[in-house]
């Protein structure tokens, strides 16, 4: 069996959102497993002293015109949020509890979350907003309420965050597979060239 | 006519490196011209603040990891230099001088140029390195020391920088084409997808 693909992301990041439209079929082509781990990139910057793109001038004048650029490219919809970037705490939170249950359906809570902040305008720092996109997705609203408050999955959205850091994660979004890291969503063709090749 | 594409590196780049390899066969399967600009990276990021690369912490090391990686996956030959990065004034300025002569031949100089820093292991911010590469290129040394010195040819590079600044220029690679404009080596496939395309 071959080694699972570890998509890392954060819920505020841009590449990290076209990236997730692509990870699911592109491993699938290779007969892969993803396993999904929601970061948070400031707490990983912490360690690094990283600052966050949109705040670096030119950089983040370009970013910003690559993220319009890539939603034409690839199709995706894609409007920069009223508020950028934001807290992602309660929908990493989601996540983490909607994954004990049932991994397909949290990987649909994930898309649906990103699309609700990234295409439909909605603020996803906010927990009933949270909740609302949940719900939506078939989700029970006041299980998921008491999960995204209840230590465990705070505690295991801190491990995920560590565990990140501890391989090397910097940014979202970021491939681990066999080993290899890969960082951004432009790395994602050679992620395929690895996974066709069996590594380089 | 199509509009030419503009290649924007640094001698001490090594993704430019890698990106000098390609882009001159990615454009003309487009029928487009490239211009060569070198630039000055410690120049252009005086404006925008931005870190070298290798002095980030995670960052640093994971580009170390993607320079031996990309080697081994394009073929082309790298060793990471012993002193990197260098100022890279005297090479630029041979490149310069070279190609206000003979464009062709000004191309084949910044090959070997980057190939003795990057392949050879030849240190190339000292001017006698420059000269022997331009000689071993069937440049006249002498000619080619004067260049190199030469007020106009210093200030060329000024304006070279400046003018890449004045575009937005921030990293090397970076590739404008039609007004659009591409970060990295890792971008040249979305270059080629823009001129496959004609725009996106």
């Amino acid at each position: 069996m071959a080694a699972t693909l570890h998509f890392y992301f954060d819920f505020a990041s841009p590449y990290g959102y076209f990236a997730a439209h692509e990870i699911e079929a592109l491993a699938a082509r290779h007969a892969r497993d993803v396993e999904w781990h929601p970061v948070l990139l400031g707490a990983l910057w912490k360690s690094t002293g990283i600052t966050p793109l949109v705040k670096v001038p030119r950089k983040g004048e370009y970013a910003r015109h690559d993220w319009d650029r890539i939603a034409r490219l690839t199709g995706v919809e894609y409007h920069e949020p009223a508020a950028f970037p934001i807290a992602t705490q309660a929908a990493a939170r989601a996540f983490i509890a909607a994954r004990r249950v049932d991994r397909v359906g949290a990987v649909k809570l994930a898309l649906a979350l990103y699309r609700a902040y990234f295409a439909q305008g909605r603020d996803i720092s906010v927990a009933d907003t949270v909740l609302d996109v949940c719900a939506d997705q078939g989700w029970d609203r006041a299980t998921m309420a008491a999960s995204i408050t209840d230590p465990a999955i705070k505690d295991a959205l801190k491990d995920e965050v560590a565990l990140a850091d501890g391989h090397g994660v910097f940014g979202s979004p970021f491939v681990i597979v066999d080993g290899e890291p890969f960082w951004g969503w432009d790395r994602l063709p050679m992620v395929e060239r690895w996974l066709a090749r069996g590594g380089f």
